[in-house]
């Protein structure tokens, strides 16, 4: 038997997908599970990738005229019952608070005590909260648009639990506008999503298809919920925002009217939009491979570690002088519009480079007496091997760092849409289907169960059935194939025109 | 009677002060009471403070070395009970999830379900469950120091709220840090103290008194309590920020041990240090006036609002491209490390401008045909009466508005010093002393009621005879006058060196 490369992740993502992805999150340190059922510790390193999440989508906001404002945590019971379809989505995995303080119990310990009269939801989402002020905000049409923006966290109590995909709290900002016409509503739900969708390929240099969901996969309560979809290492969709118009269903449910230019009074047109901490995982599973994360130069919070190489004691001054001079340098230089970031590492141990390659840096610079000698720096980048490592002339490095940048960003998004194609098929017969997305029965199980794109009747019941049959949803309409050419569903044989991306999700 | 002047705020200050406190919030924009008990919504002109608060503490932190992560919103009841002293500090206020789920109850409405086998509280302060990860991430002194912030929400269930002073639910940020030894505990805990009084004096232009509580007024759970106390225009104090030195209290609780470089085994030292969305509610009641708020310009989202007056038709393309030329010109400046904040308000309605000036922004422009043919604009300053208003050169105005901004800092600060000072009295006499906080049965109550520097024993009954009597607490042991005079107890009369901040307070 051929001895198993090594990889600093194990298992490998060929192995064991699931358990690689766990172990990856715990060697990149990114995040690590709490004795809180279902929430999560974001660690400094995972949550720098957060904050840079949020100033480039905080940024893309406010250039769209957006503000930031901020609501209350708790959500009265009977505000969540406004709307009907919206309660029935979210009622089993509220957490609930029904007492306002701790007082000693029988056996000593403390119990809840002082009971509410209502109890109060922690809101998984906003809309009714935010409805509530909203109504009180306009009254004209001059008071329209509004364009709200929230960043906080929220809860859905989860059954099954997985860091950052899915977990009974995470992070995320949501968006709550306001409207005077159907059609503004509209075209702002569609300008949300390419936000969406410029941060995730620009970015996180992560591949999306924008499209609508089907009636099932959308958001409790709204018209129609759009979304980009993104392919993971293992061929599963993961949604990675979500852009909602919400029609007048919560201008109805929360009375969000306003006088119009012509003297009558109107609900208003409302929509929602969000995206999450989900994102990062949507990350390490786009780049990710069997050494740890690789982080898209544009979201990393550092960009090059130096590392020192000090084998005898009188070469440390030297060393050291050399290391905090370049990196003095590099700090002046600006990429993606922030200045770039340099850690040093100058702990004398093993597996130090090892350490960063599991943290996904995207560049990696040893310093020697040798290396200073030639006023050269050893250079690894986290896109190639680990060994493939060059001397490079300090001036070049320095002068061409954020091209190199550039060159890994485009890169890892060239790979990522090389991957989604290599593993999208066009499937127009129920056995292929069927096949495509039943790998433990195929001699070749690597090239099945990515996206198909199937034509769809659009019933509900041959959604489901292949739900059931298969575990494979309707990840989306795309906009580019609404036109599509006709075609048969690939459920019940219907003839129809619209072909959907299907696929398993997360 | 004479006729009294005309304020844009009813009542004024020397109204009603509280009442006027409520109506300024309200006029200003800055944030409104929620339906739900206690807690407030932040609108955009409020979070936008928030932001910039934010952003310049966390630079202060990050240039210290602090790294920011975040942790569950819920703490299990049995981490909160590990430390004695703080569950009972908080378990009066404490909001409790006891269910998981809500399902539809014999009435048809819905009902709490899933109950969960161990109530969560949301957190009010987060030290043991960050405690509970630190106990993880710390093995060796290698590992120390560690110097976490997060920026979250939390909940403590006030009976009596007031919006941004005192609610239900607020936003801040809380450090939490861990050290090898007690002295390098204490110094991070006097450097984060000095943060916030940086933050508080040159960025918020409210002068702070820094120093250490009582025992009887220390957080829960602490070794020592550091704060930045300030004086608010009804001469009442405010603690603006706090920083605990916490000893090995809740390293012992939580277990956090590291390996010393002599290979003992020692408990950690921590440190803990929280700031809030209370500053806002300083801010307000330090600079505000009869018109409403004063924003200082380091703080102001936007420092100048143009306002274009077109009284005929003809005259709007001129007007208008002026304004917007304008406006240009002053966005490719920098005040305070930010681009300058530049509104143009083209509302054609009366009490524009006051809208403005209740809103604090430091500058108003008026801009008409006759303005433009001089090339000037027409400038208000909000630290200056409303009618007090000039013509300048265009070319000036935009040179020198970084200076006059500047100024405007400048002068609010010195202001608010003046004031403190004004109000602080030594104080030696035990009737005096209680004068002093009786003004109602004085004939100049103006005079009375605000900070007195007197002589403590450092006995807790003097303390609370004082507080019972006078409602007037021990606002901090100035570092100051640590090395103070001998005098007397203003309670007791014994003899003692130490003078201390007594007032009342928020």
């Amino acid at each position: 038997m051929a001895k198993k490369p090594k990889t600093a992740i194990t298992p490998t993502r060929a192995e064991d997908y699931t358990e690689w992805y766990q172990q990856v999150v715990r060697a990149s340190d990114l995040a690590e599970r709490s004795p809180v059922r279902g929430c999560m510790v974001i660690k400094p390193w995972g949550y720098a990738l957060w904050e840079n999440i949020m100033r480039e989508l905080d940024d893309m906001f406010k250039d769209t005229g957006v503000k930031n404002a901020y609501f209350p945590l708790f959500i009265p019971l009977s505000f969540l019952e406004k709307e009907a379809g919206h309660v029935e989505g979210f009622a089993k995995e509220c957490a609930v608070v029904t007492h306002h303080r701790l007082e000693k119990g029988e056996d000593g310990g403390l119990v809840p005590a002082g009971k509410l009269t209502e109890p109060l939801v922690v809101r998984p989402t906003s809309e009714t909260i935010i409805g509530d002020a909203f109504s009180k905000w306009v009254s004209s049409y001059r008071d329209l648009p509004l364009l709200i923006n929230q960043w906080a966290n929220v809860v859905r109590w989860e059954m099954r639990t997985r860091i950052f995909l899915r977990t009974s709290e995470f992070l995320w900002q949501e968006g709550h506008t306001v409207h005077a016409t159907e059609k503004e509503a509209v075209e702002r739900t569609q300008m949300m999503l390419d936000v969406y969708a410029k941060l995730a390929e620009e970015y996180l240099a992560m591949p999306v298809i924008k499209g609508t969901k089907s009636e099932a996969e959308r958001f409790p309560g709204a018209v129609d919920t759009l979304c980009i979809e993104a392919m993971m290492q293992d061929r599963k969709a993961l949604q990675a925002g979500t852009s909602h118009f919400l029609g007048q269903n919560f201008a109805k449910a929360s009375e969000i009217k306003f006088h119009s230019a012509k003297e009558t009074e109107e609900y208003a047109w409302t929509t929602s939009w969000g995206a999450s901490t989900r994102l990062i995982g949507g990350l390490i599973m786009t780049h990710g491979d069997d050494d740890g994360i690789i982080l898209p130069p544009k979201v990393a919070s550092a960009h090059v570690v130096l590392m020192p190489i000090i084998k005898k004691p009188d070469h440390k001054t030297q060393v050291m002088e050399f290391t905090e001079s370049l990196a003095k340098e590099l700090r002046e230089k600006f990429y993606g519009g922030r200045r770039l970031g340099v850690e040093i590492d100058d702990r004398n141990v093993g597996g130090r480079a090892w350490d960063w390659i599991k943290k996904g840096i995207p560049l990696r610079v040893e310093i020697g007496p040798r290396d200073i000698a030639e006023n050269s720096v050893y250079v690894g980048r986290r896109d190639k091997k680990h060994t493939d490592k060059a001397s490079v002339k300090r001036n070049q490095f320095v002068g061409e760092i954020t091209d190199v940048l550039d060159e890994i960003q485009r890169g890892l998004f060239e790979q990522a849409l090389t991957f989604r194609e290599n593993n999208t098929m066009i499937i127009d017969e129920n056995k292929a289907f069927y096949e495509f997305f039943t790998p433990e029965n195929q001699e070749k199980p690597e090239i099945h169960g990515g996206f198909s794109l199937s034509h769809w009747c659009g019933s509900g019941v041959c959604e489901s059935k292949i739900k059931d049959d298969l575990s494979v949803t309707i990840r989306c309409i795309p906009f580019d194939d609404r036109e599509a050419e006709e075609g048969e569903c690939i459920c019940c044989g219907k003839s129809c025109n619209t072909r959907v991306v299907y696929a398993k999700a997360y």
